[in-house]
């Protein structure tokens, strides 16, 4: 049997496989959310003919179904088919966005570091070939050159020994060597023949619980190359953390965790390599920021302590690993550096949101709100860094909201209701020739309060149909027409409007009780950082008048993206930035919220537009009066 | 197909393979100096019934072959057979040695520290277990306790992190460390749950080209518990280091020859462990001395540079291994470390003899000589050490020689001939109840010296039939009958005569040119070092007489038998040791004497009995005259 695409490919597939594995085999690659668990509607391919067998239409309206619309995780081949894969359903390298981001990023860089010192050197020696008068060994005429070069303490792992005087011989006494500094000695992680100072390549990985985001750097300038990202695949084992360390601890799973993130990384970096034809020696290390969990699956650490009481993580601070062990596709002896984290709850990727948000650097105080699957806020400045977590869940990130996507091509990531027409308009990244494909958690936000402004929606959360003729019943319940074209509809339902409120609620909980354990209020706050993967923009406006962000001058925010992923692009490329992010996770102190009773009570207040204490939101309470 | 032994076993053979490898695999292992050539006819069996096929019998009587000897490496069943193995074939460890040995090397190592302390540590931690209050990492909380007990540089390797939460709960809070000391800090090497204190074992190992000398010992106070030996089984590619640098280089047979030596070490090692009972996790370290071309083999690095102008090894000093990487079966994270080397031809045998032997740490100008495969000489005391090499070749290890052994058990360790009857009065490794089996290299040196005092031998080395009715034709031509019962008989030949007079002249030769390099004579050494294996005892007169040694005052020579070994043994026990080995071999410094003329001279002078200049040997020309 096999599969043909429209784009003239074809594929030898069995009744057995999904359509989404066999085109994963052949190198296609489909976005889920669910992890393929046929619930998240992400993968839709179009069958143009032949017969096959769906296990599942749940995601899929009648029209769909009509037009031959599939879930590929949930359909299998009876005979050869024809098939369309859709834009919107495939995984693709985000290079137009990339290019963008690296300016801002190397400005960003520079103006924290005097020179690019990535955390991994190279060195490429020129070694005196021996002679009877000078008959030392390689190894120690390889020291004797190093330590020339300042190089005093130098750990030669034995694995490197066998291939050494092969290697000086056939380039006539010329080598390039890369080292990582790992307890007050520098390593040797590779050695190249001859002069290999470039080319020479970094990967930074944000690991998120929902999202994952991976940039491939140059580390010769700093040069954002592209990055590429994907769900993570592990939400198939339960969408946060404590599901997903319970699968670990109960079914003896923490394998299958460990594989399918590494298997997603090796898909991302595949996807960008090959694409830029990036030879996976050129490598020289690897960082990672995740929160402690996805960091523990990440290195297959077992994970179980994180959710028992007291609540211990194996490490906070983590050894180097080595790609070959982890089963990243790279060379075997690429260093792979662990963002350090502080607690079971506050990881490295908060550690390197607040390394690119400079709040251990400024003195004035600011708020850090990283809203991610899990939402978490640091309070602090150069002094005291103090940090807590609440539950915002992975809405925003496109997953559980029926046509929520992450911020790349084709997202609709800006949306106003014209105040008289209350028609949507629309701005989607890629640009105005886009075909807008879902929305990213700037539309959500922006939806939200734009409906709520103009009456669409009421203060409950609740679509008023008398008020917009694009407010209708729709398969998943009542649900408001955000756009129409050629036969595809993109929507937010008020399953999606209940989602959006219980996210904003926690999050502006945490705000709230974090200033007031620590003996604060919003009045002392100086600045607030807003971090997430809500796209280029957030418009502090509209999450004010949602009631996600306190009612404060909206020149105190900065809204600042994908922190966690800046923080590892700066470590990637710093030594200095590698230090600073230790100093952060050893400055910073945690507090458990989740015992805290008015952390509940303060939630469930917030399940209101903009709140039920409409007081503290003067500014939305002056524009629902006009 | 089966062979049946006369102890009662019954093991399964095939017509294609050897007896020596059928009896390897059930754990029976057959002596062998020629690594299962046929040449060195020490893997004789006797087949009591059954037809075989023999592909040589070069090594064997016709009395011998009459009763049914047959070589075990080059026999073939060709039906079911009996065979005995006699006991003179067999490999077995050496129990009643080491326990007379460990006396000295204890007394030994007490005399030169305060204290054992291993070159690996372990810790016993009882960690405070985790609370709400207390809630740092595991690992941390590790390191935390470490510190508390002076470890403030600590190395942790990421593969430990994975298994660390387990252990640490399965076990109270209890657990226990091992760590190295490498590159100004502690690696830690093996992680134990709960208080593992004991026992602990080490291994020394001296890397012979001809012979391998296997040490297990009790860290915990020093005991040598056994030792084990045998040849090693890359004499099969040839016999010196040079010939096997040639293997390895034109043959690409590295790891022939490394997996050769591995080999050999697991198999005494595997010996010792099941007669001891010793876990092979209860093993903290290996320590290995063995010239630059064994150590390069051991670690499997490529020796070819060795042999090549101008004359480089891989590495002098080197990173420390880990038994799994190299194949040796104990615990694949036991490290291994090897005794520094001082050049191409210089090794860490011979820093190890120094060590033992402490010329580095006298005022008073000696010589050291270890006659081993290769012959070394050192020339030094606290202020200089100055090194040469000269090749003697492997027979006095037995190799080359009809009869010649190891000294092990059953070996003739002293010969004397009756003045009046000229017949011969020995002494056996074992006791007086011991059946001789053949000569190891102190009886050759008694043997060869006595029958020349008895005019037996002349100058040049030929046996004197009209002298000694002992002196007969043999199956190899003109022979010295030492010893005969039961129809076995053990021999000298005139060509094992000529081959020691080979070995004791490249030895005298080497002696005289150093310390004529260096601008000194005999009559400014103080003291002479002997090492090598010959066994308990060497009779510093007959090697006198026999021209091996300078004709000086008996008192200032001091045999100590296997230096190697001693240094490796004191390495495993002592951080001091390995410290003042690492510093022996930085001081020493080599003179290459085969390029030297004069060293030609000399050698061709020394083929006679005591020495072509009798003037140099006035003690043994007053002997003569006698």
């Amino acid at each position: 049997m096999k599969i043909s695409l429209t784009t003239g490919k074809s594929i030898s597939c069995s009744s057995g496989t999904s359509i989404i594995n066999t085109l994963k085999k052949e190198g296609i690659y489909l976005t889920s959310s669910c992890g393929g668990k046929g619930t998240c509607g992400k993968c839709k391919i179009i069958i143009k003919s032949g017969l096959f067998h769906s296990r599942s239409k749940i995601k899929l309206s009648s029209e769909e179904i009509k037009k031959g619309y599939a879930l590929a995780c949930k359909t299998f081949p009876r005979e050869d088919l024809l098939i369309e894969v859709p834009k919107e359903s495939q995984l693709t390298v985000e290079g137009q966005i990339a290019t963008g981001r690296s300016k801002d990023l190397k400005t960003l860089l520079h103006s924290l570091v005097d020179e690019i010192r990535p955390i991994t050197e190279r060195f490429v020696l020129k070694l005196p070939p021996p002679s009877l008068d000078d008959n030392i060994g390689d190894l120690e005429r390889l020291r004797r050159e190093l330590f020339l070069k300042g190089e005093s303490c130098l750990t030669f792992p034995f694995r490197f020994l066998p291939g050494l005087a092969n290697i000086l011989r056939k380039n006539n006494w010329q080598v390039t060597l890369t080292t990582l500094h790992i307890e007050n000695c520098n390593e040797i992680t590779k050695i190249f023949p001859g002069d290999k100072k470039t080319p020479r390549y970094g990967i930074a990985v944000d690991i998120g619980t929902t999202t994952l985001v991976l940039y491939l750097i140059d580390l010769t300038d700093g040069t954002l190359i592209d990055t590429a990202s994907t769900y993570n695949s592990q939400i198939k084992f339960g969408d946060d953390v404590i599901t997903r360390i319970v699968h670990a601890t109960e079914h003896n799973a923490l394998n299958s965790l460990n594989k399918s993130v590494i298997s997603d990384i090796n898909l991302l970096f595949s996807l960008l390599r090959k694409t830029h034809k990036v030879h996976i020696d050129s490598v020289d290390h690897i960082v990672i920021a995740g929160n402690p969990t996805m960091t523990h699956l990440f290195l297959g650490l077992n994970p179980s302590a994180i959710r028992e009481d007291p609540y211990i993580p194996t490490a906070n601070i983590f050894p180097v690993a080595y790609a070959g062990i982890l089963g990243i596709k790279t060379d075997p002896n690429t260093p792979v550096y662990s963002f350090p984290c502080v607690a079971s709850y506050m990881g490295g990727d908060i550690v390197s949101g607040i390394l690119a948000a400079r709040l251990h650097k400024k003195q004035e105080l600011s708020l850090f709100i990283d809203i991610g699957t899990n939402g978490e806020i640091v309070l602090g400045n150069s002094e005291l860094l103090v940090a807590a977590a609440c539950s915002a869940g992975p809405c925003f990130e496109g997953s559980g909201i029926k046509h929520g996507m992450r911020a790349t091509d084709g997202a609709i990531e800006d949306i106003r209701i014209n105040r008289d027409t209350l028609e949507p308009e629309l701005k989607v990244i890629g640009g105005d020739n886009t075909r807008p494909i879902g929305l990213c958690g700037s539309a959500m936000i922006d939806a939200v309060a734009e409906m709520f402004i103009t009456g669409i929606l009421d203060q409950k959360g609740k679509l008023q149909k008398k008020v917009s003729k694009r407010v209708r019943k729709g398969e998943d319940g009542v649900e408001f027409l955000v756009y129409s074209a050629d036969g595809r509809d993109i929507v937010l339902t008020e399953t999606d409007v209940e989602n959006i409120i219980r996210a904003k609620s926690a999050i502006y909980a945490g705000f709230s009780i974090l200033l007031k354990e620590v003996g604060y209020t919003f009045n002392d706050v100086q600045k607030i950082y807003i971090a997430g993967g809500f796209g280029k923009f957030l418009d502090i406006e509209k999450a004010i008048i949602l009631g996600m962000l306190p009612d404060m001058p909206k020149e105190k925010f900065k809204y600042m993206g994908n922190t966690s992923i800046i923080g590892a692009y700066l470590c990637t490329l710093s030594k200095e930035m590698r230090e600073e992010a230790e100093e952060i996770a050893k400055k910073m102190t945690y507090l458990e919220l989740s015992v805290s009773r008015s952390f509940m009570d303060e939630y469930v207040s917030g399940l209101f537009i903009p709140h039920t204490n409409i007081d503290a939101f003067p500014g939305v309470k002056n524009l629902i009066n006009k």
